[in-house]
């Protein structure tokens, strides 16, 4: 039912002919990010394994793998579920996987798919999965995740760190690997200097919890974590072997906004916004102010207000769950009734969880859809 | 692909078993729900078009219809071909539809669907309608929008209204039923008698519009609007004929707040909260707290937080795209690591609009799964 009622149409179309609300990726931006932080790893001698969170979509993830990445991170079991499917293998699940039913979903991924790593920060979730892969008779290759200071997942530095990892050594079924240290709370800080400051100070604690483990005589493997924000900062941190960089390839208002290397006042350009939301003015009730017909059901509400892509001086404001309104403060162009206009989007992850598709647009033709198979996968 | 995804557990399942996040819609809250605007309904002589826009699922539409609504309304052209799908008749879509190519899908459905309405609010938009029906050899019916102060969409009241009534009515092809006044603005208003106050000044604005239409004896057959928070408000109104709510059915963190009938400061309690998300604690990275698997995408941010059900003195906050943070301030219980927990939602619709299936809940059992099957239907 779904496939059936978005209207796709492809082939010499326009993008300016496509019905609205719809997601659009402009290929050569997306292209160019991907070759970006690529070429960047390899210049500096680190590797990256990218989220897909932030797209949902095999076809990008392959597009990454092809690009050089070590694999993919997932943030759920379901998300690992339709990549593995699409064949894609060397998945990292990045929340810890709890409940006996998720534990056997995770497992029907391990059955069908090598390179599956899931993260761990308790005791009792390590003998858990020790269990249920004796049981399917399977290794499950897991790393321990190192809370950052965000308190949101992740054991202690230091000593809880080792002591898991003793913990999994000694528990049948399962693989050590190494850790994950995932400073969400520093991608974002204003300012490259000060990021970078902080952000080596942050993960100072994880080079002193793989320097116990490695004392300990345990093997460290892996040492992942980082993103957008820090993939150009994160590889001086001794002993950091990938970034999780997944925002890279899209961008949005919310990370154009953080500040560039050279400026803090500047925009964050390492990366160039390639993804948009299409959208028509449908009404003018007054002057001075026209709607459209993308609002909360088309733009993720949680950062800044999305922004018009090529048109400046006219902001737009959420008006309900169908609607936004834009105020013509000191417009750079007209906008009129039936008009279609495009949109920045303000944070890239959750609007993207809106849609099933991307429309990708080269010199404004519709060169391809790709399904957003994993759209709403949160388990 | 989607489907499969999706482990849908069925039969004699505890809502207890459920892979989280998931949608719950308790059934007996459900039903009670729509008995209460139906009953009401009845007993005040009054009608009701409930806006689908909330749920996006056929089977509620059709249960609503069942309840005594006269039809239903659906805020776009995509969301309405879902339901005309499904066999519903009498479907109001209540935002202007513009462009050749929404319009073209606007007499997709009319060819199949007797009841069709839209809404205009603009000439050049009556005469797009009015071509497109007569070379479909069509008759499409329109209402008037009315902007009601909120500057969404809609004619201004008063002479505006009477013009395009006018311009409506010797256009070939279609068909002048009325007017739709929708404040949305005032659906919210905290406390009974303000809110009743203040709707009632706002409407006489419609109530003139239509005065204005029958002295020039143009027959007003339908006068629509309102909602879930003036529902029992807008019958008062004269020649008011059909309520549009939509959030009674489930309701809301949003619209529990917004005063009951006795007192601004109790809850409004007129509809119960039937529609909550099942959700996992799966870390407790810090003494104190304890972090959950729902977060921006499994809950709308644009409202309040959501809040657990049952269980009082331990809020929520986002915590990233997957995760949410309990603050064990007074917990009334403990939580620990695996246990599931239920939550209100902060606000009904675009929640609504992140899940693919309702998993329909009697005395904690899950009886039935109804699809979502409107979801993403923004177009």
């Amino acid at each position: 039912m779904e496939k059936k009622r978005h209207h796709i149409l492809k082939g010499n179309i326009s993008k300016w002919d496509l019905d609205t609300p719809a997601l659009l990726l402009d290929m050569d931006v997306f292209e160019a990010n991907l070759k970006k932080l690529s070429e960047y790893c390899r210049k500096n001698d680190t590797a990256f394994r990218p989220h897909i969170k932030t797209h949902k979509c095999p076809i990008i993830s392959k597009k990454q793998i092809s690009s050089g990445a070590l694999g993919i991170c997932a943030a759920k079991t379901s998300e690992a579920e339709v990549m593995a499917d699409s064949g894609i293998r060397n998945i990292l699940i990045t929340s810890p996987v709890i409940t006996p039913y998720k534990i056997k979903r995770l497992m029907g991924i391990r059955k069908n798919t090598s390179g599956l790593m899931v993260v761990v920060d308790n005791v009792k979730n390590v003998t858990d999965l020790s269990e249920a892969a004796k049981r399917d008779n399977l290794k499950l290759d897991v790393l321990v995740d190192i809370n950052p200071g965000e308190d949101r997942t992740g054991v202690k530095p230091g000593k809880p760190v080792v002591d898991l990892a003793k913990n999994i050594l000694k528990s049948d079924g399962l693989g050590f690997r190494g850790i994950q240290f995932y400073a969400g709370h520093m991608q974002q800080i204003h300012g490259f200097h000060e990021r970078r400051k902080r952000n080596m100070e942050c993960m100072e604690k994880a080079v002193e919890s793989k320097r116990l483990l490695e004392k300990e005589g345990i093997h460290v493997g892996i040492f992942t974590g980082g993103g957008t924000g820090t993939y150009n900062i994160d590889h001086n941190v001794p002993g950091f072997t990938d970034v999780q960089s997944g925002s890279y390839i899209f961008m949005d208002v919310e990370y154009l906004a953080i500040g560039g290397k050279d400026s803090p006042e500047k925009l964050y350009e390492d990366f160039a916004p390639s993804l948009t939301v299409l959208s028509t003015a449908i009404s003018q009730p007054v002057k001075g102010k026209i709607t459209v017909d993308a609002g909360k059901k088309a733009f993720a509400t949680d950062g800044p207000n999305p922004v018009l892509k090529g048109i400046s001086g006219i902001p737009y404001e959420f008006m309900g769950d169908e609607y936004g309104g834009l105020t013509f403060e000191n417009p750079s162009r007209e906008i009129k009734i039936g008009d279609k206009v495009e949109f920045l989007v303000s944070h890239c992850d959750p609007t993207v969880n809106l849609y099933d598709h991307y429309h990708c647009i080269r010199n404004e033709i519709v060169e391809d859809i790709w399904e957003i198979s994993g759209r709403g996968m949160s388990q």
